[in-house]
């Protein structure tokens, strides 16, 4: 595989670029032209495409493609997205996708010889439904912050374990959905010696950011800790919809299942790990008195550039509140900085074993807790699991979700002297749970 | 969705039926003319076909349908399988893959007025490379025996939990394989106080049934037991090989994770629900001191009707074994009549929450473990937890799996009156673990 220097940048990060896309220029503008996500849209009445996000405007690559604007590796790469979905494109190894973003920075430039004709490959975002970015063929999720490892349970202290490897489970892959609603579901759960099932009590967001494989490792091989980044494709916002009844319920001895497969929420625009590059930062200074990492978890480099400054919100607004036109409400501010285990850690240790990942799988980094009260990222943490309800500006307080409460997740990749990418926001209401009777009907239909 | 009459039985059930492909009609042949699996096949130089298990020979599905021996809703079905895989198959609702069976036992049935075209069709399975059946999107894995449940752990009391649902967690899809090596996976873990990685001391199996998804449910509509049924394809033998020495490391508070993800190994032959039908018997009596499933795992068809009636066992050869030609030695002799929660109660519980299945979904019974010493199905339970050697008949003892130990796994429905039909074999031979660094220069070629 082609060895990189870390930090590699080249002329798509100069902070100096601008786009002829008007909306790409605007200040904290999500999309300019240094980012350049991936996502997967639909109009009513088409099939799937796959376009490139600049300011509010979609870059459809087969219309570029069409418009002979892509040749060589970029052109090869756009094609892989003919099946209207991001992993062929995933899949490939670099120079490829590399290629597709150097050409779209320079067709978007604000001096671009192909502005007409790049114009008309532009869809605005405001038409386009958003799809799934790719079919993620598994899912894993990490717990990686120690900070909301020590909230998650009462008078926790960091375990050797925690302290010695990415802690990790599998999840649910049929389940993450870019949709913007959670129904309430029907659990099984313990309350006072009585174990009963019905309409959850305690559903609760994390905040976390997801991470799309781009190339595979085959089964059977590992892969060092230096080459990690090679197997990343790109970063997406993910919430963890986590149903804490069941939870409790349910986790001894084999982990969280129905908690977790309810449904779980990404952002639509995958950011790469290329346009991320400017945004590495060391990683997460451990206490002396904690373990070291054990070598294969060990690089130089990891530790100098492992770790990602990215700015990240979950904001609520209940139907009382939107009713009455109140703006979301942030419950957590924090930053990817907070995350004791690094991209690059979790995927060497899920590789370790040997176990393959594919293009298209997802990995959840766990909640991106921080270390002050407003960096809890769930409300689990938030509410001291269970015991202290928050109040929100309209008067109403929340110990865990209603129905009709929206949670917003964004972020922010920020660094000194670089233009900041946004990853979007991935936001979702609560609805109601369906009576059990009524879904049984409704099932059997 | 079609109501139907449980253990409803038709002429593919006659006992009495024989096929022309004499292999079929041996006393305890695996594939007897009752039987008819699916599964998935190649032969140097050609793609991947859907074939049916007669004998000692394949049927292919497609040279029927070539030959104009199919047609109407069997047509339709074995049309499903043009790309090779089973998963469209299984997606069909009935009555498809119903009239693909019956026409097919009609074609090689001794009689048959179609025997020499459908002869033409036939495919020695010695000269078939078995592949995994179906893509599969998503593997969860369940522990439903209580037996397992209370030898897993020393001093152990059924808990309240798995009294009141089927424990599960979700597992890794992408190391599902029908292969026949397992290599000693690299492992964190920790001995006397030290955390350390290398080649995994604690191999074990596990001997559990494989359940594949047909039809799904979607997204937020969860499904009566009674109707359960109509979600099952079909059934395997699966090995979820099992590394002790990391899953006691990694598994509080997320459960088991790398320590399920070296590899998990199916039989290739995929046996219909329907072709189960004869083998139902009543639902595990439990103590009328535990507690009685919730109203959604409960019902009276499922109590009469939830169990099969499998006789498998797990067998070891070792190379020393296999150097004096020292037949297997069976270690685990077992029934799935001892799980505690049957198969319809696992699909409800799973979909309870609104969680969507998927055609080619694959579920883990768990270890099939029942209440006799012999029938313990992993080695963990056989050793007493790592304390007591298992002699071997050549004098070796195993606490754990050793390099060049081969596992196989055989089972066989059994029912006063029919047919009994067996499930063909998993088989798979430990490999030596390679060596972290040889791995890392591997991985990077």
């Amino acid at each position: 595989m082609e060895k990189r220097m870390p930090n590699e940048l080249n002329v798509t990060h100069d902070p100096a670029r601008k786009s002829f896309v008007e909306s790409a220029n605007k200040p904290n503008a999500d999309f300019p032209i240094q980012n350049l996500p991936f996502g997967v849209y639909k109009r009513p009445g088409t099939q799937h495409r796959v376009g490139v996000a600049t300011g509010d405007q979609i870059v459809d690559l087969l219309a570029l493609v069409d418009a002979g604007l892509l040749q060589g590796d970029a052109q090869k790469a756009a094609l892989a997205t003919t099946n209207g979905g991001l992993n062929d494109l995933m899949s490939l190894r670099n120079p490829h996708s590399s290629a597709l973003r150097s050409r779209l920075s320079d067709l978007l430039e604000i001096s671009s010889s192909h502005r007409e004709a790049t114009g008309r490959a532009l869809v605005p975002i405001s038409q386009a439904q958003m799809q799934l970015p790719a079919k993620i063929g598994n899912f894993t999720d990490f717990m990686a912050s120690s900070f909301h490892a020590l909230r998650h349970r009462p008078g926790a202290v960091l375990s050797k374990t925690f302290q010695s490897l990415p802690v990790a489970y599998h999840s649910r892959a049929s389940t993450v959905r870019v949709q913007q609603a959670i129904r309430r579901p029907n659990v099984q759960r313990q309350i006072a010696d009585i174990v009963e099932f019905g309409p959850s009590h305690e559903m609760d967001y994390e905040l976390e950011l997801g991470i799309f494989i781009g190339v595979g490792n085959q089964l059977g091989a590992p892969v060092p800790i230096d080459d990690a980044r090679d197997y990343i494709f790109g970063f997406c916002l993910l919430n963890d919809w986590s149903i804490r009844d069941v939870q409790r319920w349910e986790s001894v001895p084999l982990g969280p299942f129905l908690a977790k497969s309810t449904l779980t929420t990404i952002s639509p625009w995958v950011v790469t790990e290329e346009a991320m590059r400017p945004f590495k930062i060391a990683a997460f200074k451990r206490d002396p008195i904690e373990s070291s990492p054990l070598p294969y978890l060990f690089s130089q480099t990891n530790e100098s550039a492992g770790g990602y400054n990215i700015e990240l919100e979950a904001a609520i607004r209940t139907e009382t509140m939107r009713r009455a036109s109140v703006p979301f409400h942030t419950l957590t501010r924090t930053n990817f900085r907070h995350m004791y285990w690094t991209v690059a850690q979790m995927l060497t240790h899920h590789m370790s074993n040997g176990c393959s990942l594919l293009p298209g799988d997802l990995l959840g980094s766990g909640t991106i807790s921080g270390p002050e009260d407003e960096s809890a990222a769930c409300l689990m943490e938030l509410n001291a699991r269970g015991a202290r309800p928050i109040p929100l500006p309209n008067g109403e307080t929340r110990l865990w979700l209603a129905d009709g409460d929206e949670i917003r997740i964004t972020g922010r990749a920020v660094a000194n002297g670089y233009a900041s990418i946004g990853f979007g926001e991935s936001q979702a209401r609560v609805e109601p749970a369906v009576q059990w009777q009524e879904r049984i009907e409704a099932a059997a239909e």
